[in-house]
């Protein structure tokens, strides 16, 4: 992993990803103390950023490799953004969800053209046999969500356009804080940032209950989360950061930040009325601790990306009338 | 009014305004049929575009009568984008507001720096008395919110940007739909496009009971609405169009569209899942009618600009449950 594959990934997605605008409000920099530049992924093709760690990945395939297809796991974000950019290499696509993930990630993801597998979670099947044994059948090519180099790559982008977009504005050294799962997109922007805005350190933020990243960085050995579930902050709940993403993030990356996820929720209604973007609850934890942890955070700007909007309109309604 | 008067103001903008991003979604494409290019002006300085005519006209004025100050007479956008623009330049403003505005457009104005003067609409008082009074006692400039040359041109440099941002996509031709209360924006666009961009023609769209300017385009003379209240599209629902405007729009605007209210709901809840965007209900007509309304438009490709996002919290709670 080093910044010339993040240079590569970026010229391959150039025409193809988003470069997401930076957006402000002096309302948000009031309660946060400092000037806020918000990186919102979310209006990134299929919702999140993870389109672009799955171009990254299925464009760095030769031509057989793609003829093939390519396979992926996930029951959200990176199934669609591998869904879409398959299609559009004309790749045949097979991604393994879970049978009670959300009917409309179902639903997008078989509709940006992919073959959709279901597999029994709660009845003890297991994602890696069930996707395991059709690769193998039919010679797909795995996309790992961030534990594979061309994935960080890809999400590294975000840290080239950054470390340029606020050096617009006249930031060149603080706090850049990252939604964070697995550690794909805090590890990709840290390796941006540390080629191209040195001064800019990335923060990996995490709701409460599921901070295997900042314990494991605290400790400097990777740490699990005692559950996987039961949090609106779907989107970043992983087991573990990654054996190739979490190296990267103890060398480059500043202390994990850790927000309640009433927090993330307030955030959510904030980015409504102040940004008019649409954010969902794991992918508002970074603006929440910008405006909230101002205490734990150093300079007179901070940059928080809001790292995806696949929220179901119920639960954003609740959020946006309860915080209003 | 010319396209002199509009790169002018692009200039004086640039490094103000945000240069907004055109968002697509291969779902919006099959329920319009044809490709749609959104041009998401919520995501502009106080969620509209009026900040790009606040701008224009504040910055056209020299040091001394900035320093007397500026007012407007608004009950919503444009009342925040002018506060903003002279709260920049160091220009007092007063913002003559009605009592029964909503709350939260008159904190944001106030927060902006303006002061706000309230009258009683419903008690019969006049906008133009009480504010033609301050404005003559304290020796400001008015900033009409489209009868303006300065703020028709600031709103123009949608347009300019339209006409980049299209032959991006390979779109030189077809209707670009524009959400229409008075005409600046359309009729800015309108001379943008005549200049950057001539296969591309601006279409005016309303909200049902409020088509004013299809009825005036149809007729070719000015025609009004019989009211001016009970609908949700609030901030494009003026009495008719202007006198500068509409000779413009006469020229060169193809016929007007008209939408259904609840059409405008279901666009903006169609926005919030698939771009993930906040857009009100005003600012969402020219989605709509792109749409909903494909029998009528001509071309390949669409463009649809989404004017606005300051919508209450409850409003867009209801449109997006409404219409999941």
């Amino acid at each position: 992993m080093n910044i010339d594959m993040i240079r590569a990934a970026a010229d391959r997605l150039q025409g193809h990803a988003r470069r997401t605008p930076i957006l402000t409000s002096p309302f948000l920099d009031e309660i946060a103390g400092r000037q806020v530049l918000v990186k919102p992924e979310c209006l990134q093709h299929t919702g999140s950023f993870k389109f672009r760690g799955g171009w990254s990945a299925v464009s760095a395939l030769d031509e057989v490799t793609l003829k093939r297809g390519i396979i992926a796991y996930s029951s959200g974000n990176h199934a669609q953004g591998v869904a879409l950019a398959a299609a559009k290499h004309g790749a045949p696509a097979v991604i393994v969800m879970p049978k009670n993930a959300p009917k409309l990630k179902i639903a997008n993801t078989r509709a940006l053209g992919a073959e959709v597998v279901l597999y029994d979670r709660a009845g003890g099947e297991q994602r890696e046999e069930v996707g395991g044994r059709i690769a193998e059948e039919r010679g797909l090519t795995l996309i790992r969500p961030y534990d594979e180099p061309q994935v960080i790559a890809g999400q590294g982008t975000t840290g080239l356009e950054i470390a340029a977009q606020a050096a617009e504005f006249g930031v060149t050294s603080g706090d850049v804080l990252v939604c964070c799962g697995g550690g794909g997109l805090s590890s990709g922007i840290a390796l941006a940032l540390e080629a191209d805005a040195p001064d800019l350190r990335v923060r990996p933020c995490e709701p409460e209950g599921f901070d295997d990243v900042a314990r494991s960085l605290r400790t400097g050995e990777i740490q699990s989360n005692p559950t996987q579930s039961g949090s609106l902050c779907d989107a970043i709940i992983t087991p573990q950061p990654g054996n190739l993403t979490f190296p990267i993030m103890s060398r480059l990356c500043g202390p994990g930040l850790v927000v309640t996820e009433d927090e993330a929720l307030r955030a959510m209604a904030l980015a409504f009325k102040r940004l008019k973007i649409v954010v969902e609850p794991g992918g508002a934890v970074a603006l929440a601790a910008a405006l909230f942890h101002g205490e734990n955070i150093e300079g007179d700007a901070v940059v928080a990306v809001c790292t995806g909007g696949n929220v179901d309109a119920e639960i954003f309604a609740n959020a946006i009338t309860r915080f209003d």
